[in-house]
């Protein structure tokens, strides 16, 4: 639902979602605080429209009640033959396709239980307005601190980001604490493992930005738990490698730990840098961490409209799967 | 269910609870583990018996299906006349009560979202063997290493320890990564946040241990989150609060920050130690935190045979509600 690279016009229309995971509640808190009193995210020019995206999970207090909804923006799901007897989450995804799949961003606020950090994550590595908008947020500085966190980009490959629910961006855990300042693009403030929240401000788009590059990491696959023969979970993460996401993890490094005691090494083919590790959310999805390695994104210059100006650098992948 | 103080037979059975919430996945993977292979937790003259006591939680991957099960283990649930449709919990409380009510000590293993460290929490002041138990568990070094954790006395009032499922300690949030070692009572590995895991292996019960006491912090009320007059959260942990369990606060020191940037300071006559601080699970409960003192419990010597020998010395609780 991007529009094409190059062809972005100016934002007008932006979207806060929280609580589409009904259980993290930064999002919740705050979609909830700005639904009520919006005066913090509205900027002249600017629609910034708060929302609840999962309600029914946030009233139950759980991740989702039939399916993961953040796993159903898909063509399948958003077609329009609507399956008879459609899951909840099926429903609410097409709703929220239909209310805000024409918006140009989606900042769509998350939690992790994993030692990640502020996370930007970025849906696709072509998108000029957002790799601006991470570069802006990387290099924005609020009472002497600057911003502390890492951008990840959530599709194997390029192309795969301009599928899903559009334009979004999403933000995890949460963690350093920096106050308010006005007029800025993002303000972070650190409230804990379930409350750790991120007002996000966006502004300045009008101003001109010159081409940049962001370092991001690129997920290239995921690894599971090592499991007995009935599927059951053998070995949990090493404690070596516990909270240690976004450091290199090299082959034959500790990953795993057996209830027995056993290390288990890390079989890869080279350093990755894992991330959601010990999610807890993931032990569901056979996940026990996410590999990725290391890219720069580049963006186009942005003249004051917002849209690009410039024939756009090559975006570079090394080793691109 | 536990024997009155000073009447207390050697201990012979043991129950190891994992899942009784069923999202806590340490215990759950604790107890199969040695439902498949007991050895590391047999000792001569003990019957160990692990135990998933949530079963249909856990297979849902959720903190209880109906009730929380660690709530409704006391005589309104309990008693001779069974509620016609009662919930699941309730149901399994029933059969829990019915199998390990006559066992000696029961190892309720849990996990917390708070920055608690390992906890052992006592569910009475009264009990000699439990008592020694935590001051030879603190005294106990693997690999130079010595314990590091914190007793927690769950119970506002003493005699409340007597009531609820009987003679259990439970187990929070572990830590500190201690290699195991053989005959042990206790064995903790550090495996992180969602897969931490806690050996707790009973021996040497019966060898004797003189008169001791113990320092531990007990639980003399609950905070809850600042609300709005709809009854949503106003206010989150403050970051100053945040991971600061076991740590003195101090009426005026900041305990919330409100989604405006106000800081409401914590309200109350004294210092306290609080603990469950902004645990995930207890935002449905209305619990910010717990407040807690610091108090010494005090255990007759126990003979060879694990019985007390000795007048019982005063247990002191200072400023006792």
């Amino acid at each position: 639902m991007a529009a094409p690279r190059g062809a972005r016009t100016p934002l007008t229309r932006v979207a806060i979602f929280g609580g589409t995971h009904g259980n993290e509640l930064s999002g919740v808190l705050l979609a909830r605080h700005w639904q009520e009193d919006g005066a913090e995210v509205q900027r002249p020019g600017l629609r910034v429209t708060p929302f609840i995206s999962n309600p029914r999970a946030v009233h139950r207090g759980v991740r989702y009640v039939d399916r993961d909804l953040n796993r159903v923006f898909d063509p399948a799901h958003l077609g329009p033959e609507p399956p008879e007897d459609q899951p909840y989450e099926v429903e609410q995804a097409r709703e929220i396709h239909r209310l805000f799949g024409a918006y140009d961003v989606i900042l769509d606020l998350h939690n992790t239980t994993s030692n990640m950090g502020c996370t930007l994550i970025l849906e696709s590595s072509r998108d000029d307005v957002l790799i601006q908008m991470f570069r802006y947020i990387q290099g924005w500085r609020v009472s002497n601190k600057s911003w502390e966190g890492q951008a990840f980009l959530a599709s194997h490959r390029d192309e795969e980001g301009e599928a899903g629910k559009g334009p979004g961006l999403r933000v995890g855990d949460i963690q350093r604490g920096i106050s308010p300042g006005p007029g800025d693009l993002l303000v972070q403030v650190s409230l804990g493992p379930a409350g750790r929240l991120a007002f996000f401000q966006l502004g300045e788009q009008r101003r001109e930005f010159p081409a940049c590059s962001l370092e991001a990491y690129q997920v290239t696959g995921k690894v599971d738990y090592p499991r007995k023969a009935n599927g059951e979970i053998a070995a949990v993460i090493h404690p070596s490698l516990q909270d240690r996401d976004w450091q290199p993890l090299k082959p034959g490094e500790p990953a795993f730990l057996t209830l027995d005691g056993t290390t288990i090494p890390f079989d890869g083919d080279g350093p990755v840098y894992p991330v959601f590790v010990n999610e807890a959310a993931y032990y569901e999805k056979g996940e026990a961490f996410a590999k990725t390695r290391k890219v720069t994104l580049t963006a186009r210059r942005l003249d004051a409209a917002g849209a690009p100006r410039e024939a756009p650098p090559q975006t570079r992948f090394p080793g691109d799967v």
